[in-house]
């Protein structure tokens, strides 16, 4: 006997730029795969876009036209709301709370809106007793909020770390493999369209601290904290760096860390030092990487395509099918009404640095280096002074694990030594 | 106002080896946690194993005590029936089947029980309402079932391979790292508990061919084939091949692979030659990696611990979990009746391979193989004889993409030139 067929699930799509108009071939190539593995029709019925003249590499002409994606979000032919516009204020957060007040489910590739309002939008949804679903939003086609909120949901989380934008891993995997300066690559990666339209979304790292706000949440059973997060992007990296780190067996990475400690939860966003035969120091070009950790699952890597048409409509149809399928889970994994306002930890968890420096070639100047070093507590573990042929000398330091609160006492009593040229680059090594 | 309770999920733990005692230990350990994530308590209420007087890491008298699982199976306080025994006839078969009629929900990860009846199993758990997940039973840890089913749910898949028995890869890493035969490696691997009872089921691809089979239907929509599957184990890899293919720039890995191609389901577990710099060449010791292809996703790389107690237990616990939070699919991902039966492949989609063979050091030996590489329609990438004291000359042959009748049509007319001493070694490369 079969049962009786489960009614469409009809979309509504807002925003049809690279993102929506990859969700739109989806769901047309795939309509009977879609019908096999959910058991019903997965249709749009709707659309919505600033341009409605614009030409678009799909057929839209089955498809209602919004020119308001509120109006879109309300109409009452529409189960689930896809927002793939973009932009934490405005259009997207008004139609996103448009959906949910009218009843809708939502589906959206949005981590600055979810990075600023997620809390309040998951109240929100819950209240109204639909969910948000968010895959696309982190690490493009990697099912990470999947593999976190559900396959590793037996586990206490210790730590998730990530190498999530891959504009940034693109420009330092060229200066590495090309040995061109910071300032070329980010020229040309910008010629090619890799970066927003504000670069310092990508470079700045707020992308990517975006994204790691939201693991973070979803790890720890917190309110998401975006304004917590440590951020420094890549465009201090230099190409000396980056050779030097490699002469010591590492890579650097925009790499994102998010652990509970017993001082807060400690989440950061920032250029590190990892090794360059670990999976994250092996990583090449635009492609992402997630690092999952849990007490009983130890350590977990997923890797895969950041960004792009076809890997960011396949997160958001992952979504779209657990909907079609039933699977309905709060929007961070457990009730918005239980995260717990997270304390945020206010110095990082020790590790070793690298510190690179300048010193005056004069007798004495690394002894000194290494005595303030020593008051500060900070012990060296390498130390390398490279050949020269001017005044000054170039001297690289990696210290056993210590506090950046000793590694910046450290550096400020290198002023008072004398011999520092300038002012020296300061990176943390982080343990992956 | 808060809604009512849901009532507790109540577990039915049939083995209680190192999975079992895993799954206990969490159970135990993070019984708020779970509360939390999933809404209700996941409380274990009855435990069966073969002797009940045998220490345990665990405290298990909080349990009801069933001798045998079928009877564990059936007991009206069990609402899910974890089985973690091992073994695809007797004890696991007979109560998974009781389990179902039952009326249970079933956990396994029991790998050779599914892929040697998993559609008869899928077909009576549907007519029953029930499900089966086996999240455990693929890849340890690694949450690639749920990635596979849900997160790429919108892909046509193209192609699922993996490195899925750790036990294989430590050897072979071994044997490479340290340049040590096969024969000094497993017996290694035997003294430090890394094998099975029976070594064939690991070091045979056994072990990881039900693996494959299972990721297969999942991905293509078809019924379990394991019988189809090409296995060819990992006792005929030589430290000689290793060496060869690592000059070359190859690491030589137990590779599944499974893709639909014109010609029918292909399923193959063997020796492969996979680029060193590729993620799957990087894979060291007996950590599993399986990467998923899709239309729009494109490539998925998962990394994890395949084996040990806590990952095995941590994928048990996330098919517990989702079972708690009201996350239900059918076992494959779509209903098992509408499961198609797949037609196997005859042969392997076409690949370049490797050939290894010794020659008489005779002019004109190394030409009246090259011609007879010719007449079977194979041409050659790359050639190399190696420098030699005796009378034989080592030769390394890569080919062009060649299909494997064609090569083993070559091999066959290498025979008739007269200057081959012993067998070739035929191994193909995968491009990953």
């Amino acid at each position: 006997m079969p049962s009786s067929p489960k009614p469409d699930l009809r979309i509504g799509l807002a925003g049809l730029g690279t993102v929506g108009i990859g969700v739109v071939k989806i769901i047309q190539r795939h309509a009977d795969l879609i019908a096999a593995r959910t058991g019903r029709r997965v249709v749009i019925t709707a659309v919505s876009a600033r341009d409605r003249t614009k030409t678009r590499d799909a057929d839209l002409s089955g498809y209602a036209w919004e020119t308001d994606p509120v109006a879109l979000a309300r109409r009452d032919d529409v189960d689930v709301f896809v927002e793939v516009m973009g932009g934490h204020e405005g259009p997207a957060r008004l139609a996103t709370e448009a959906a949910i007040a009218a009843g809708k489910d939502v589906v959206t590739a949005n981590k600055a809106l979810l990075a600023h309002h997620g809390h309040s939008l998951a109240l929100a949804a819950e209240a109204a007793g639909r969910v948000i679903r968010f895959e696309a939003a982190v690490a493009g086609g990697i099912p990470v909020i999947k593999a976190l909120t559900e396959g590793l949901a037996g586990n206490r989380i210790t730590r998730v770390m990530g190498v999530m934008n891959g504009s940034c891993n693109y420009i330092l995997t060229r200066m590495q493999n090309e040995g061109l300066s910071y300032a070329e690559v980010f020229a040309a990666a910008q010629a090619l369209g890799y970066l927003e339209a504000d670069p310092n979304l990508d470079v700045g790292g707020i992308d990517a601290g975006h994204k790691l706000s939201l693991l973070a949440a979803i790890a720890f059973g917190t309110e998401v904290s975006f304004d917590a997060v440590e951020l420094e992007g890549i465009g201090a990296v230099s190409i000396d760096d980056i050779k030097l780190a490699a002469d010591m067996g590492y890579r650097i990475k925009l790499l994102g860390v998010a652990q509970m400690t017993g001082r807060g939860l400690e989440q950061r966003m920032t250029p590190c030092l990892v090794p360059a035969d670990s999976p994250l120091g092996q990583l090449q070009g635009g492609t992402n990487m997630v690092v999952l950790e849990g007490d009983s699952v130890g350590q977990i890597v997923l890797r895969g395509p950041g960004a792009g048409e076809g890997p960011t409509a396949s997160a958001v149809m992952a979504d779209v099918i657990d909907l079609a399928r039933g699977l309905r889970l709060p929007t961070f994994g457990q009730p918005a009404t239980g995260l717990t306002r997270p304390v945020a930890a206010k110095t990082a968890t020790p590790a070793p640095y690298y510190l690179r420096m300048t010193l005056l070639d004069k007798p004495g100047a690394l002894a000194k280096i290494a005595t303030a070093l020593g008051e500060a507590g900070v012990s060296i573990d390498q130390m390398r002074q490279y050949g020269h042929e001017g005044v000054n000398a170039p001297v690289l330091i990696v210290t056993h694990k210590a506090t950046r609160d000793d590694i910046d006492h450290a550096v400020g009593l290198f002023a008072g030594t004398g011999v520092l040229v300038g002012a020296p680059v300061v990176l943390r090594i982080e343990a992956v």
